[in-house]
């Protein structure tokens, strides 16, 4: 049980499986006797790690990816008092200590104390704490009491695995969208993006109760996909404007509120599509959005980014028409989705059978050996989800 | 009764006295017997009565300005069931039908049914519906039974009306922006701007129980105006950079929560001072409001700025640091204040003695012939809030 | 038209089809030029009709009952605005102005301007202002912009009428009280009584997104009724406690939280079945709600009840176990349903299919001439919910 | 500093001073690594006491009591990180582990791990885990990275520990109870009871903003107290109805919101005073809250009362006019405040002077010998709030 593979971020465009050091309780010299050691039972690749792959940040070679993690307990610390070896458990991507002042009052995506340079932290990401990514077969999950969520029966758990694996992070992320843009029965919205984030939003915007979801989006498939769990669909090739296309499914140039679940490398619409336009999404969203609504924003941001085209964009800095957002008294609500806010509820959605998610997002397993395969499929705009089973043990 | 004098933007920098048509109860062919006629019994002039005044914006000339009304009822439409002739009322500017979803909704800025062009709608302001201002002797207040708060005893509300006046917007806006940033008891606020709405936000804060309320401006007498009243100041024409300054007062860097009381007519602060920078204030209060916070924003800012510097701003469009704000999971509260929503439970405030709102943002009583020079000096930045007096009914 | 026939209350047990006068623009001496008269299309029997017709409140002789009314708009005040004759509506059973203090904040329910004799009023019910009931072919709606919501299609509202004529009272009272207990997706919850108030509350709880919706009761049909779309059932004749039958569903004997839907008139559990308990469905709630949960109490419970069995109850005190729910940090929420805060949602949620609501709550539709067989087969505890169809335009 | 002495619970009416163990980080074989000892700096007397000290519940023989600490941390568990020797912290009388579902949703009031019988615990308090009390010289404090809130400078502490004393309990729970009433800006608040947890209510609710506090009690010395800082008073004694005293002040016979910081012991008012009535004060504030408000419940209601009057009031079931209540949509928060919520935030207030609370609950300072007889002053309705000094730390 020494020995541990995960896949390796090593230059723009490539990841490898390597051989990497089994955890130990602790991150260099900070002990962490409040972990636990997980083997990974599920482990899934994505969006924001195609950011680093691609160059867009500056992760350092040699990094450990993954940051959506399902595991089985077989090492507790010795402060772990609730957390038992043997339980199946998930783990939100945030790290949080459970003790700051952020954590107290639930916004877990940005504890204090679990990454020295800045508030929240995650595993395998640049700028997040350092700590070590999931995409391998163990993992070390710090102050484990307080950060993961147990399934209450292992068999039944397993034979869900496919959709408790998205509670770490796309299930609870695209909901957390759909909340903050105030989605609730009878709600009209428009998802911005059909990538696993916005299929997933737009099925936890079912979940919600909302009457009409309209997701958009470029890649022919991933539209499919969001019909295929019915969903209205938008094409942005075409070059009809996006307020036309969903006039013409609700008779009315707007709705009530929009996620984007893109984040900082959209890219223009109709004619100007496959140019890189950051802003974008933001500007579409706030243009769609009937006054008063509110913009969930779960896509990520970034304060840094050096494949940018601008200068400004390469400091963070959109072009953003804030005064058609003001005159519309809209609300904007953007970072981290704190998952621990949402996990228990949505796993008891998964567990009833209220939602199919893994059918939504199109999930598909694949081994630790196929990863490579996967983040390059990914990238290419699949319609798909990968979950990556590192020790063989998901069912078919 | 049949006469009227009211106060006209001419062209940038020159408004002017007029004589003006008597108010009837119709806005053109649209009739309102739901609407009475007011005898204002004070009217005040507004920072955003700036932005028409400086020709930043599309307003006509002969655009009969004023949008902070509080009068005598002395004339009522057929409709109109539970407000009386007598009654002395205070005016939201925000215009609003009462009827429509928004309304309903409690979001009276963006009302459906007064605007022909966009929800929402103002007296004497361009592109607000075409209402006519009431920095006047009298004025027409459509849907009257809805729109209008009657204060409960004449002789009592005319011994406070210094304090009352501001009731009709920059109490509620700047309490709107201290609401909408989430300041309560034992909050450490910045409030950007020591104009009338940022003293009124300031004033706000402590009422809602803030521990600290740092106000920054670069004017020092209106620095001085917010030192008055218990808060700490930051001066912007300082090259120690804001974040310092805010540590230098409360020990470290950052604040709870912030708002903007400045809008789109920002200048650059320290050695960039003088110059306009549209988006500096959004990009100031982000960086020093600390992850999780939220960003209150009152301050105006535009779908179209003829004046503005750049292409990008002429459209509203500015360069935003959104990568950072999204770093800090912050939240954007933006738009007019719905003033409904808060100006009965400000008037007891009033009323009770809790706040001295007159006090704190330095009100100076003019007669309407005086409201010229009022705009003047306003603009040359008095820390004054200019209350235009018609009739002369306002006691010393 | 001057023609108008009404469902009247005689005496306990017994109601009758009378003859009553056609609607005027007024109620007595009061004008109601704000007002429409409505040609019903359908007006369904509550529950709390009931209570008037089995003796359980004051009513005089002669009331014309019926607070659940659709229509079509045949004559409007001359200051009616924006409703049209010809428009087809739902009418809130609230009545409300629309200007006052309650009104503009959403609380609907709570009216100041429409009873004199306290907040809040309703159409055809005892001590709710003396407004006209609406089980007929005509009625009065006062403030008609403001109260009624229109369709916005004749045709397609026709088609799903069934499900329309229900957005006037049972499916916002079951919603209100499913979202004031916290339902949200993934909860578990209990409602209390299967009648159409309380199979519209699990019908929401679904469209709210719960887990799993336990509903209690003493007749069978109803609780095949509650079955029969998706609910887990307890029955409360069985003399096992409600806690183990809930543990014997969710393996815990206690829910996320729960709705009381029977309110005053509740009836003792197991052994003790038959006997009135007015407070047992409080008292249960509390015990089976876990530490922390809320409440929704939509259930009727009045201020006097002529039949009480005790001289407390006949004032409306009832003993209540106040100390379970403060070891449990319960939140109570009490009182009507304000329709005009849920309607449009709810509407949308028809219109769009994503529920069934005519079909959970098992509407058979009857002539107005069978209305007082629908009030007695109610009575006895039929699965159904009445709608009158006064004028035949039903389509089947 | 192994010798501790603590005031223990000897029979009705009697406490005493007793030497008892010195605190180990364990409680019983509970293991308490995550714990730290405090020596205590200030321990107060509550009102809560009361009711075990006066024989109303089952509290045993040599129970240590006191639950509201204060003090240094002179040693931690080997699993405590944050938390440093040498610390001065705020104990809040909760106890709650940071870990369960209910603690990471802030409601630390009922926390799932700290006591075997019921969610919630506390120190020193019958039922509530079998913690040690804190009226003592030293006292065990468990989960202390979670629990804990530390001053941020000793000496300012120190300067102002009369006010931070009351951060453990009773100014968070009577703010608790203000804001579960929904005070704010503006309102017209009852607080029933004038006892240190009413005073600090009131005291709350002024800093909430609130215009008008009316507090009611049937002690003169404590009515005179809450004079003492701008609170209006209604006598109890008096046969004047409460609705016509608010009257007198207020202008109408009812208020916004009301509070009951009274709970089951509470007595009849008017003639009826004296006698044991503990529904009287939930009946009364029903009475004088307006339609629409909200009831904040902190005030203690007890699931078992050995001394109550009668069998229901035995078993915690009481008279409650709960008919009246939902015919004005009243709504009812019950249960301990979560001190967590708040402290923080309540620190700053007194850390920034925006509050005196010591002096508005008249706190006084005695040693740990004098505690019996603070105990015997506060029973005879002393308006003052007791605050033990067992190690004669504080500065006079």
């Amino acid at each position: 049980m020494c020995q541990n593979h995960g896949v390796a971020y090593i230059k723009p465009g490539v990841v490898e499986v390597q051989s990497i050091e089994y955890p130990k309780l602790a991150l260099g010299d900070r002990k962490c006797e409040h972990g636990v050691i997980l083997q990974i039972v599920s482990t899934n690749i994505c969006g924001s790690d195609q950011h680093m792959v691609r160059g867009r940040t500056t992760a350092p070679a040699g990094l450990v990816l993954g940051h959506e993690i399902t595991g089985l307990v077989i090492e507790a610390g010795r402060d772990v008092e609730f957390i038992k070896v043997g339980d199946l458990v998930s783990v939100p991507f945030n790290i949080a200590c459970g003790r700051c002042r952020n954590c107290k009052a639930g916004q877990t995506g940005i504890c204090l104390n679990v990454n020295p340079s800045r508030p929240g932290a995650a595993y395998g990401y640049v700028d997040m704490g350092g700590w070590v990514g999931g995409q391998a077969e163990y993992v070390l999950v710090p102050y484990a009491d307080f950060n993961l969520l147990k399934f209450p029966d292992k068999d039944q758990a397993m034979a869900k695995i496919r959709d408790l694996t998205l509670l770490s992070d796309i299930f609870p992320t695209g909901y957390h969208g759909a909340v903050s843009a105030g989605v609730g029965p009878g709600s009209i919205v428009y998802v911005a993006g059909a990538g696993p984030v916005g299929l997933a939003c737009a099925a936890s915007c079912h979940l919600l109760g909302a009457a009409v979801v309209i997701v958009g989006d470029m890649i022919p498939e991933r539209l499919e996909q969001a019909k295929s769990f019915g969903c209205e669909i938008v094409d942005l090739r075409k070059d009809t404007p996006l307020a036309e296309q969903i006039a013409a499914i609700v008779g009315v140039p707007e709705v009530d509120c929009a996620v984007d679940c893109v984040g900082f490398e959209a890219r223009g619409h109709g004619s100007d599509a496959g140019v890189e336009r950051p802003a974008t999404v933001l500007n579409a969203i706030m243009s769609v959005t009937r006054a008063g609504g509110a913009l969930g924003i779960p896509g990520l941001y970034v304060t840094g980014d050096p494949g940018a085209s601008d200068a400004a964009a390469k400091e963070g800095s959109l072009s953003i028409r804030i005064g058609l957002g003001w005159a519309k008294s809209h609300s904007f609500y953007t970072g981290q989705c704190p998952v621990m806010k949402y996990h228990r509820q949505l796993m008891n959605a998964i567990l009833y059978d209220k939602i199919q998610i893994a059918k939504a997002v199109n999930v598909e397993v694949i081994s630790l050996a196929k990863a490579p395969q996967g983040y390059q499929d990914f990238d290419k705009g699949a319609a798909k989800k990968f979950v990556i089973d590192p020790h063989g043990m998901i069912p078919n």
